[in-house]
């Protein structure tokens, strides 16, 4: 393992991280809040540590597949470590595991809460749970390969270990320029939100806060109602926003690039498309005997469709007093989730649908034993590693899943709570249903299960491995042997 | 396709269950109960029916895997619909749609009942039922193969197309002894537990059906509270037989060729054993302060998990009020289910085991990426195609889960009694939790969630592809070109 380049890169995404705190620190200035001092010193401290590290000039820069698992997670995990230091230091949220908890979320574009009542909490602390949601809904590896000139070592792995989905990187071939590309449709987005929500009289911070909660398709608020109490057309532009996010972002690059025929033709679009076609559809109607005007229960179904399905979790209804067969449509969609390549979490919709034409590949391959005509997306035919390593993401989810949902399942709550919980964070929506619905948020868990979703939220952001790799004993071999390597080195 | 061997097969199935139903018959003569005059007539029908389709004598005898798969699906619906009938006829399950149900759960070894109250039923009618599950836990295919002459044929594709698990017919290299060793091993099991059960003092008619319902995996009695009034010896001989039912039967064929190394040595076993103990120990410890001796705890734990991971389906305890971490073991293992190669259903513990190697593959891969070995089991290496099919199979059982949840959820039942009564039909298993728990039954869905519920009983006794080819566009335009042609000839 590359030691050296993966200390230094952690360096980096620490000093990244201090610096991004500057920004609750800048609001605490506007607000005279006094909260500002504990983030300004966490900031340094941050910042410094990330300096240290990043000193040393590594010998190589080679970062093979298993240096950006393990590096991805080291970062999200320190990351997670020292953004939740604020929040106890203020006495905000005094539990450190609590703390952790909602910088997880944060970080993780979760957007679950231990938070009982967000209202009370300083303007400080509001903008920086939202602003987790803008780092870790494009990356900050991705951040460094956008801002970072180019050090030449193999970067594709960094990108491809942080981004979601079966493939990255397709449509321009330099990383660092897709990294600055996707960070500018990123940011672009997010800036034309915010005026979108300040024009239709939602106060400037909660308009720059959603922006950032909807970016990330996190879900952080800053009201305990979430969206219920602002206008229909405030709630439309954020749920647009929504849907926007959770696309694939190679359809706005093909955009750019002026390649309407490729964009529009993109299959995962045009499932992902058709898929909110459909529910939007069936829940409308579902749900229309609730609401009594077809506007209202449009609206609701509009919503929150895209709320779970681009993995957001922002709420305009309590979702968890729908019919069953609108709630089983909101559970099947926190799996499927969102597009690969969005900031969305989730299986994914291009997974899906793989699987799909896997299953009836199979199905016509009966009838036709002779074909052996591999299966084609976007006219361009899968390689065969990349459906097997579709189908060990849907073997490793379920395996994770159901071993997270065991350890939950101690707490003794009923079923719905217990699965959905976890169905919630490892897909990183954040609102599940009954004890975890809309309405109420993850305070009373213990410790043990606050550590199992804080885990989930990771992985399922991280698409399990880079967090994963850790309980591999390869992982301690490797890193074993690097160390003897460098005592025996610096012995001669 | 063959649709003139199809035909020939299709009429030797229903000449067996004509013949089959024979021993209701006797049984109502015993009895001296007026059902058996129903069942005589169903059965002359069928059996003619079969006799005529057998007549004509088909030019070619191969069956390729299509043709076993559509011959596999034909035959079980078939059986069901003429199965159910004596039920409508004697009046004791007046409704044709109940009446193809508790056929398709018997077949299928579910075990799920439309009946409210089954100690009002004829001894007739009770013994059909469970004969049902004796018929379906080895399969009526694998009987017709172990009894007939060798055609010639490619029979392993019928062998195939109706044995449970990713592979079968290791043992031995002809079918028809390995068909005629399997039964034999069915037949000698059930015939020791029959004795056993007798032995502890339950009644013969009893016995015999309770045997039957354990040799099938199935889960039908003959009291409304299952095995809770039996006797703790007649509890344990029970489960001891859902254990031994839901194991490889490659295990005893082993055994038998005195290949002890071999039966002992089979991961699958080994798996499936140590998921017994790791389950029934958690659940013992769970349950006991429920139960308040520790020798209760253990009886309910031990039969509970035999049942439920046999998909036998019989209840010696109300699991509905267990703790949330028993029930949840329970959920798992309704899908991890019994081993291939047995009578018993669910996703099958070698395609766990194989999934979970994929994965640490996966894992280890990261940091050997030269090393290319194969996956190996019972210390051969397991081919790509086995491989493929197991993860075509999950996703193929996961999305035919998925839409059978959907339209159950129509009848806004709550979520646990949604999810589980799928759960436990597919699986092959019976009881659920809440609305379908151990002590509820399937009387109350429409008519609609029936069907949904008779298909995932078939699909999931025969893995779903003998039926999954219904729906495939393939099937139509082959089954079309075997008709045009066979018209053009009789022109010519």
């Amino acid at each position: 393992m590359n030691t050296s380049m993966i200390r230094k890169i952690l360096g980096q995404v620490l000093m990244s991280e201090g610096a991004f705190m500057l920004l609750p620190c800048l609001v605490s200035l506007v607000y005279r809040e006094h909260e500002g001092l504990a983030f300004l010193i966490t900031a340094f401290v941050t910042f410094s540590l990330g300096f240290l590290l990043n000193l040393k000039k590594p010998k190589t820069t080679n970062i093979y597949i298993k240096d950006g698992l393990v590096v991805t997670g080291l970062s999200w995990i320190a990351m997670t470590l020292f953004g939740g230091i604020p929040f106890v230091l203020t006495g905000e949220i005094p539990s450190f595991v609590d703390a952790m908890f909602e910088t997880a979320s944060g970080l993780s574009t979760t957007g679950a809460s231990i938070l009982t009542d967000i209202e009370s909490m300083s303007h400080t602390a509001l903008m920086w749970r939202s602003l987790t949601h803008f780092i870790g809904g494009m990356g900050v590896l991705v951040f460094l390969l956008a801002i970072l000139p180019s050090s030449g070592g193999s970067t594709i792995n960094l990108m491809r270990a942080e981004s979601p989905g079966p493939s990255v990187g397709k449509v321009v071939p330099k990383i660092s320029v897709t990294a600055r590309l996707l960070y500018s449709i990123y940011i672009s987005l997010t800036a034309i939100e915010i005026i979108l929500l300040i024009a239709g009289g939602m106060p400037v911070f909660d308009s720059i806060c959603h922006a950032f909660g909807t970016a990330g398709t996190g879900g952080f608020g800053v009201k305990n109602d979430s969206f219920m109490s602002y206008s229909p057309y405030c709630q439309y532009v954020a749920a647009v926003f929504m849907y926007l996010f959770a696309m694939n972002f190679n359809f706005y690059s093909f955009l750019l690039l002026k390649q309407f025929k490729k964009a529009f033709g993109m299959e995962e679009i045009i499932v992902y498309v058709s898929i909110t076609i459909v529910t939007v559809s069936i829940v409308t109607l579902n749900i229309f005997p609730l609401t009594g005007t077809f506007s209202d229960s449009f609206r609701e179904s509009f919503f929150t469709i895209g709320s779970i399905m681009s993995t957001t979790g922002f709420s305009n209804a309590d979702f968890d007093k729908w019919p069953m067969v609108s709630r089983f449509i909101l559970v099947v969609l926190m799996f499927s989730g969102a597009c690969a390549g969005s900031t969305g979490g989730g299986i994914k919709v291009s997974r899906i649908h793989i699987l799909a034409k896997t299953i009836g590949k199979s199905l016509k391959g009966y009838f036709h034993p002779n074909n052996i005509k591999k299966i084609q997306m976007d006219g361009h035919p899968i390689e065969h590693e990349v459906i097997r390593s579709v189908n060990v993401y849907l073997a490793t989810f379920l395996c994770v899943f159901t071993l997270s949902v065991f350890v939950i399942s101690f707490e003794n709550m009923d079923p719905v709570t217990t699965f959905t919980s976890v169905a919630a964070t490892i897909n990183n929506i954040g609102p599940g249903l009954a004890g975890v619905g809309p309405t109420c948020n993850y305070a009373e868990f213990s410790v043990l299960s606050k550590i199992v979703f804080i885990f989930d939220m990771l992985a399922g952001r991280l698409e399990l491995f880079p967090l994963l790799v850790f309980i591999s004993p390869d992982f301690y071999k490797a890193a074993l042997g690097s160390i003897k390597t460098k005592i025996k080195k610096s012995k001669a």
